[in-house]
């Protein structure tokens, strides 16, 4: 991270489907203010992009922060670092490849940069978070999806196409595996996202007859919180969905401590607030399975970015890069 | 690779646990000349460097090149990049932690870099082979076991403790898996090696009736290279045993290929020469269950290193990066 007198400040956009929030923040990781616009209000990019840069003038000027902006970075799914593109989101409302990185730094005569969230939520992490300091961990982002950002050698691992880590997307499962929305079958994202541990639930609950709290819930309404909730109240079959979800991350962990040999697994999102429940199991599947020269290497850490400022601090923080 | 008119040579040493293999490199990648020790012929390791740098100073002084080596690279199991050191090493005399790259710099007075041989196979490839201009690729080897050294901007992977890149021993099988040479279970390893083929080849001879030449070898002695010229000669059981292999590498090339999004997946090795009774599997398993994301954008392509000179070219190209 490059500091400067006259330019302190970075800004970060996080878009999803639903809002696209932006905030100002300075070298020490502190959200100094964000506002956000609604993302699917826009149904041509360039109105978009009027509305998201007048936003960001505004708060600009209500932080005394012009000509303060150092550079801006975007986090954005399927995200393309190295051509500044947004390629074929599905949940976005536009369709084919947006320019997005070019059309907000000429709108706003700053530099700016894009990746995809969970690549912003690793770079965020590096920067202000747990993984300060090191060159070689593995951000798991734990939401309605899975998301990862690799980094090795200190660097963001893109690969060729700029869309490399995507680890909720490895098959943890051959034979029988979980269909999984990116119409392949297996994936660990199938088990360990929120929607995930709520089937997991559902088949858990299906399988065994051992009384739950969960049985008071409609089978298709019980959500991750349901799930964590129980378990924290001591409900057995909650505990056993926790131990169940901890295993195959584990498993799908000894994997990735195999490939890049990371100092730290960080895990961010609102699963990896289940604490010991979910981190427990994890850590004792690494412990039985890894091989032994990894053995005891890698830690397992909770994300240090608060969740309210976390993808904003995530993307401001390519910021820096530029 | 940087270039110097006065020291136009780097060395290459291989370490096997039988052979240890030296030459003298020139930067388009021509081996001008080799030599070799045997290596468990020295017990003490003072012993052994005394041998090893007395050939290679012979070595140079035969090919005029005093004064005209630039570096020098060490592939050997278990070889750790960032120390220099050969760690626990089952296969060699040596035991505990051996500062190899040391000791060869101070008797030779040339800079000394060392890593393990699957590793040196990758940088060979990308200085002289069919890596050459890539920044993101995957190299793995296929021999008596299943090496791997991953590339990711334009550097070798060594993760935080100098051993990344182990996926040989990435879970390929679940249930049921085979017991792998590490002591874990269902490793790529376990499949994929030259000792995985002719297990596969046990275990379809057992399960079929089919008539096959190889039921003409006591089975305990068939080999990767009897299925080889058994599938060749157009032997169903032996064309079915390649077809296995190719699928298990697809399915875990796949994962890979999500993790790092290698511009190519290199093999090399002698399985790699069964050419399409393999290559072809493998395409076909990627092209069937890789992202839509990645469809069709990574190379599987051969080594162009030759066999005979790869391991010294390898070891030799880390000897232009000191």
């Amino acid at each position: 991270m490059v500091t400067n007198v006259e330019k302190p400040y970075v800004m970060g956009i996080d878009i999803g489907g639903t809002n696209s929030v932006f905030g100002i923040v300075d070298a020490r990781g502190t959200v100094l203010a964000v506002d956000k616009i609604k993302t699917q209000k826009y149904e041509k990019i360039e109105d978009y992009v009027e509305a998201l840069t007048s936003g960001m003038k505004a708060l600009i000027k209500a932080n005394d922060a012009e000509g303060k902006i150092k550079g801006i970075g975007v986090g954005a799914p399927n995200g393309n670092y190295y051509t500044g593109t947004i390629e074929f989101a599905p949940n976005l409302p536009w369709k084919g490849v947006i320019p997005l990185a070019n059309l907000i730094s000429e709108k706003m005569g700053v530099p700016c940069a894009l990746t995809n969230d969970a690549n912003a939520a690793a770079i965020g992490e590096m920067t202000y978070g747990a993984a300060r300091g090191m060159k070689d961990f593995i951000m798991i982002t734990l939401g309605t999806g899975v998301g990862s950002g690799v980094v090795c050698n200190g660097q963001l691992v893109y690969g060729h196409d700029g869309f490399a880590g995507e680890l909720g997307h490895v098959t943890i499962r051959r034979e029988n595996g979980r269909l999984c929305g990116c119409g392949r079958k297996g994936c660990l994202e199938a088990y360990a996202s929120a929607t995930g541990v709520a089937r997991s639930a559902r088949e858990i609950l299906t399988s065994s007859t051992e009384p739950s709290s969960l049985r008071d819930i409609p089978a298709e309404e019980i959500t991750s919180l349901d799930v964590f909730n129980a378990a924290k109240a001591g409900d057995k079959i909650a505990k056993e969905i926790f131990e169940f979800t901890g295993k195959i991350l584990g498993e799908a962990f000894v994997d990735f401590i195999a490939f890049t040999s990371p100092e730290a697994i960080v895990l961010f999102g609102g699963l990896a607030h289940a604490g010991d429940l979910l981190f427990e199991p994890i850590q004792r599947t690494i412990d039985e399975n890894v091989m032994p020269i990894f053995k005891g290497k890698t830690k397992l850490l909770m994300s240090e970015l608060k969740d309210a400022d976390a993808a904003v601090l995530g993307a401001s923080a390519l910021g820096w890069e530029i």
